[in-house]
């Protein structure tokens, strides 16, 4: 089971992230949760999104990048969901040895990433704190799978970039158990 | 004017935030905005919170690490305060030439922020989203002013700790205008 967490403040506004949900909806095996729409009062059910991670062997963070981070209820999830004695602490790690694949779409090209670029940084250098919480709780981070120019894709990159996130998620295979990694 | 942007979910369990955040308040010229107090319910008052930034030269952005990032509604701050066409954007350029000064308080020692260390990499690792942030608005970065361990202070400690703070922020000069920096 795959677990997409989507997170877009204003669904009306969004090209990528809205063709990327409408394309996983029709998937099997797969729970999408947009939490917008579930929480629009930012009053997030954690007994129910810690059961539908506790199902999932990949969980997918989906959402447009706000401030080199991610839009704020996504934020909220994390502080609410992810809470100790459950996702972390002394005997919690009930996401240990799942799969965590962070999705952002991104406004500016890869090239305004850069130290002479509009961000001054390349992308990598604001993957650490998603990166970590990720692996704080026990997860495997993959290779994070980021849009760029998102606001300017036109109808066939959008089905090509469409067709490659789909593509990546229903190849993702559950990776063999490493001897010891899965022990408490 | 020094404006305290003040974000605390828990302020029950808070003590140096809350420290800081008593002693912030006995002070003439600066506005302290506690946000979890003012908005509850993640309903900020924009134009607030804007005509607040617009009267000072320093802006502090106080709250405990949540997930080696922000508060959820610190990070709705941002999205929703630090809006296109005021904060950035053709023209837009209300915080210019500003400084700002993050202030974070850790509950890990400084130790735990390395290669072999409980959270993997150096505390700068994660600083990247809330600099470049304010960078991109056309503020000035000030040296983070980081609380470790902000967990485990004794009574005395604490108290060491306030005064800096407070000195870090009573000393504050802004600096002079460099050549075309402010210029539109």
């Amino acid at each position: 089971m795959i677990c997409v967490i989507h997170s877009h403040p204003y669904p009306g506004r969004s090209r990528v992230n809205r063709a990327f949900a409408d394309a996983l909806r029709a998937l099997p095996n797969l729970d999408l949760r947009s939490i917008y729409a579930l929480y629009p009062d930012f009053d997030i059910d954690v007994a129910a999104e810690q059961k539908a991670l506790a199902n999932a062997q990949l969980i997918v963070w989906l959402h447009p990048l706000y401030w080199y981070s991610v839009p704020a209820l996504f934020k909220h999830w994390c502080d609410k969901v992810l809470e100790f004695g459950w996702a972390y602490g002394d005997g919690a790690h009930a996401l240990r040895g799942k799969s965590c694949l962070w999705a952002p779409t991104a406004g500016g090209s890869e090239a305004t990433y850069a130290a002479h670029g509009l961000h001054r940084r390349p992308f990598a250098s604001f993957v650490a704190p998603l990166e970590q919480t990720a692996r704080f709780c026990g997860m495997r981070w993959e290779a994070p799978h980021v849009v760029f120019e998102a606001d300017d894709l036109d109808a066939a990159q959008l089905s090509r970039c469409v067709t490659e996130f789909v593509q990546r998620l229903t190849s993702w295979r559950a990776p063999a158990e490493e001897a010891g990694e899965i022990s408490p």
